[in-house]
């Protein structure tokens, strides 16, 4: 990327020096080599400020320890709220956060001339699994193809294959993979189909649906504490009774709305740590679905859980080799190789603890109250928690 | 926010160097002080690389002109995927952009203990939009109650509070005027709940809803080219035909996967702009649904069209201040007020730019092979269209 | 329908003497004449048994008083169980149930050449209201368009017009005045449609539809009633704090499986209602959504209601007036005009006491063995809770 | 059932004389006891009057030949319009319907103290599938678990229980399985649950669900035909042009309203061929899910299929053996054990002709028309295609 382009560009879209001095401050161009693989057509960069959240005491199978959560946001309320939560877990001896099952589906189809033509494709593509699963391996030492379904429509055949891959996030190479078992149905299947494509939008790829929900894509978690009873209205200046008659009337709420899932707002937690951790917050659409239940125990105390069946995270590849979003993963203590799936139960964990904050800020009738402080700028110092 | 306060967190998080380095560089000390509103428990900032994609002719109800985009991501290919998307509809002819409707929700709750006091007080609520207008009116010059809708489940009356709310994207504002009926309904309604909560979820608040596809949530716009039969295998490898018949395939695919809507990858337009502008990222997981329609005209030539019924953008407030987000904005030319409007039809524009681009990808059997050369870096500087 | 036609397709589909017999017993030609209006190409009828349920107390808007319904079907144990429900209703004092809305949609759609001409025609669409209304009232004495909104998608309008529709269930009267609403717009449009559907499958007719649940297809009812604490081990062999738990267990079930809505089987009540008083039981496919809630009050007693939105009943017109339909509309004492709200109210009461009683066999472990004895025939007789 | 008990529910319910002599006329105790197991408070029986359409030519794996279908309703126009659908299918050469996949669910769920007793008891339990299967077996000779899922939502757990039930539709066969599989768990499992319920709600029975639509709840069938363009004009009035643009306008029209899949009216088959036949017409709420596609061929033809995930039928138990349905089955030539995959296929066949009949009517503007000729008695017997 050289610096001429860049001149080139900023000439194209006109005069402004302090825009440019902003996204392109003096000394930066150094910096830009970083971005090569990363963006084209790059004119500088912009800055999140990022807020550390913490500590967040998980006892997971992967991730295993307090640790301070970088988020990167720029709404006011948003860190506070969240670190809030994650030390009032950690209080309550910390969650436990499982990742259960992990897939990225790519979903390639294949038309036919009959019904019965795709029918007997969708049986020699079941036969050939084998075959297909060499073929993805030879795209990647990550990429296995773990399942194979089949969904026929009429003449039509889609092929949900799911990858793991690795520590990668994994969405770019399920799709070469695919390409790869594509390549071999072109040269080897008896049936050709009439056309073809690599992908056909079954696969969940940057968007919610109820089939991703019900399976997995990418990592699936649940996350679950119990907070003492006495911890609550000190805490979060509420009781275990009232969060469990907001999450009812909320869940029957939600339903009424036709959401996907029956969740307060985990895209707070997932935009701003996919941003901070060089992940993709396109994936927000996806991963921001599934399921958080909060009830009474039998002690009283109260049980929070959540479910986040789409957690799109790796710790290789995409976003996180630049910079400052390594040094995020590096706060975190999962940057490199080997992390990922302790990534995916730190997004669980820190979904708990945003659900925790939010509902008791409701229930203690601090909801707007919040915003209106810290937004708007009134002695927003005071709520920071940390420091 | 005192530097000492920062240096406080960095020793709490621990000793590295080099992440510090990275996201507080030498020097950055004197930006924290813009973050101050807008973040807790600061620590620095992380670099998200900005690429420009355009020109994107857009002949709108508020935006209108030959426009450059600014876009933040760490994915490679998705600026050049846009950026050529965009120079095809501008060398079409532009594409139409236009915002049909607005409304951002907040949806409150009251239990009663039986379903006629339910009953009489959502009649009473009807009673009294007046009263609720005023009351939300006081909070803010621009936060004007547009709607009201009642739900009765049972005992529990949900009220559907719809605003409009200036430039800002609004939800704040929205919290804290139904923070303002809430009190209103608590001081002067007969009829007492037995608890109530100023949101309970049927809002559609960061998640993707059914409701808020059919109806609106934030902005709606519409947007639409037609693409000349000539243009395509030229420029896009591909033919209106292929690209119909593909359409037809993602659409009963996208049907299958039980999404809420049928589109390919509205999220990845809408995160990159929202990063880069100042927008509250969290919110594409609403904003990422809608509709995407190709179709063969008449004379042969592509119809493409894409609707959005939950754009969440604003161009005063929230991350829309902050230097490097607005020199974004003032690169599009909307920054500041009097251009939400004209920024959401941008927004249109955008996902119809990807759209064509993306399925014409898949189309030309190049899907997987953008991924491959510019993330994994080789010739990655010859792909990007524009310098 | 004259018999020789009958018999002519008796001869068309073969000899079979005994299934003629069935469907055709002799006598059952004197019949024939009352289905001319109903059904072509008859042949005879099948014979559905009908069971009652009850007395179930309904203090509604429109039905009051202590009924006995009269369900069609050939499932064992269907009967019993709804009697059983009904009685314990009736037993701590009968339920409300209100019809809350209504209103039956066609949705017809329009093509232009571009979304400018399509937004053009949606304002005149809007402007024009009166004029729809008046079209739609020469149509029939009952059809009322009540609303009409506008969806537009790309270059397509999409009219949602909201039909009353008196006492019948309304589908063909609104289908006919939105014919008349067409027909009107076809001759008086300034803009003239490139094509158009009187129906475009928007409505929600014959299906599960989130539109629908979130606002109303026929008719909207709620109904709820509180079961004394200790009613429950007696009658139902369970307790309040055991349906509370199965509720918050069985919604989340629901909620993963993507229902429309949270309930358990609505579609039980409906279809043998419909049956039985000459609906049409297709209409089970919209009816049969909604939401369920059951939970302890404040003096741990178990709080029960349902939510209905698209109940689809009328008590003239479709089957209502064949012999036995119509006799069991007299059992309900809801036969003809005048009656069809209170109709609507009772479906929701059934809904209810279905609910409760199926819910406490699955919580007293009884719900496989309910089936196991009436369904197998051991000791069937005894397990009728009326007579 | 004897007729002093009959005759006391007839005292109960008043004194309607003429309500009585049409559901149970002079002669009609005998019919009584035939009606013992399937229903309970039996006060006599409904008429639903039959028609006949056909011939339907069906190529399918377990269906071949010409079928005669029988109907039962009270919606003047229904068997006219599929009896003239299924003319136009065999005039073409017969429509191809293959059962793809069949599978009867139910999901008991388990709760337990914490999130890592549940996943260790969803360990055990995917350990011991044969002895669920054993278990499973003992209840029937035709139960048998042919799959085992698991969700784990915090301490929760799902079992999705995923029966093959013979020729039976077999929901409470699957039931029975069920419990003793939970039998088997409660004796044998390591860890006890808190508490658990046999069925929690994941299972789609009688309602519509993403999950069932996206597997398969019953039997699949997908069923095709391809219609020569020269046909349409002079028996459908229509053209493949218009059914295709027709079939994109309202397939984007289901989609808005948020329906499961999409699809017209697959419930009206389903409801009239499930009464005919004794089926549970309960079950249309989950059966009238699914996918139609129609669209111009290579040839100009119009490509006509429907999928169906969840066809609930049997032809063996339920009220299959009562004597009007049985004789609706022999005029199939499916009644009694081993033809229940034909009649799946049936159903695919005959839904795919309502399709076909009701998209040309809205195409050639007969839509309205068709209703009200037939409903409203003028000329009625005209318009039957069928003697």
């Amino acid at each position: 990327m050289s610096l001429s382009a860049v001149n080139k560009r900023w000439e194209l879209i006109g005069d402004s020096d302090a825009a440019r001095r902003a996204l392109l401050p003096d000394g930066a161009e150094s910096e830009l080599a970083a971005y090569q693989n990363h963006i084209e057509n790059c004119i500088g960069a912009v800055k999140i400020p990022v807020g550390i959240a913490g500590p967040l005491r998980v006892r997971g199978m992967f991730a295993s320890g307090d640790y301070y959560v970088p988020l990167a946001t720029t709404e006011a309320a948003l860190v506070a709220s969240y670190s809030h939560g994650a030390q009032v877990i950690t209080e309550a001896g910390g969650c436990v956060s499982v990742m259960l099952n992990e897939g990225v589906s790519r979903t390639p189809a294949f038309a036919f001339h009959s019904l019965v033509s795709a029918g007997l494709f969708a049986v020699w593509c079941i036969e050939h699994g084998n075959e297909f699963r060499a073929a993805a391996a030879q795209t990647s030492a990550h990429a296995e193809l773990a399942d194979i379904g089949v969904a026929i429509e009429g003449n039509h055949v889609y092929l949900l294959l799911e990858f793991t891959t690795g520590d990668a996030s994994g969405q770019n190479m399920a799709t070469i993979a695919t390409q790869a078992v594509c390549n071999y149905i072109r040269e080897n299947s008896p049936l050709k189909p009439e056309y073809s494509f690599v992908e056909a939008n079954f696969s969940g790829d940057k968007k919610a649906t109820a089939h991703s929900f019900t399976t997995v894509r990418g990592k699936k978690v649940s996350a679950e504490v119990t907070l003492p009873k006495d911890l609550l209205p000190h805490r979060l200046h509420t009781t275990p009774e009232q969060l469990e008659r907001y999450w009812k009337m909320s869940a029957i709420g939600a339903i009424q709305s036709g959401s996907i899932g029956v969740q307060g707002h985990f895209a707070n937690a997932l935009a701003a740590l996919y941003i901070a951790c060089g992940q993709d917050p396109a994936c927000v659409a996806e991963s921001a679905v599934g399921v958080t239940r909060m009830e009474l125990d039998q002690q009283g105390n109260l049980y929070a859980a959540v479910t986040l069946p789409s957690i799109m995270v790796g710790t290789v590849g995409g976003g996180t080799s630049l910079p400052t979003q390594r040094a995020c993963l590096e706060i975190i203590g999962l940057a490199g190789a080997g992390q990922a799936r302790a990534l995916a139960e730190i997004c669980g964990a820190l979904a708990l603890a945003g659900e925790i904050s939010l509902t008791s800020a409701i229930c203690a009738n601090e909801f707007a109250r919040a915003h209106q402080k810290l937004a708007r700028g009134r002695n927003a110092g005071q709520q920071a928690d940390n420091g």
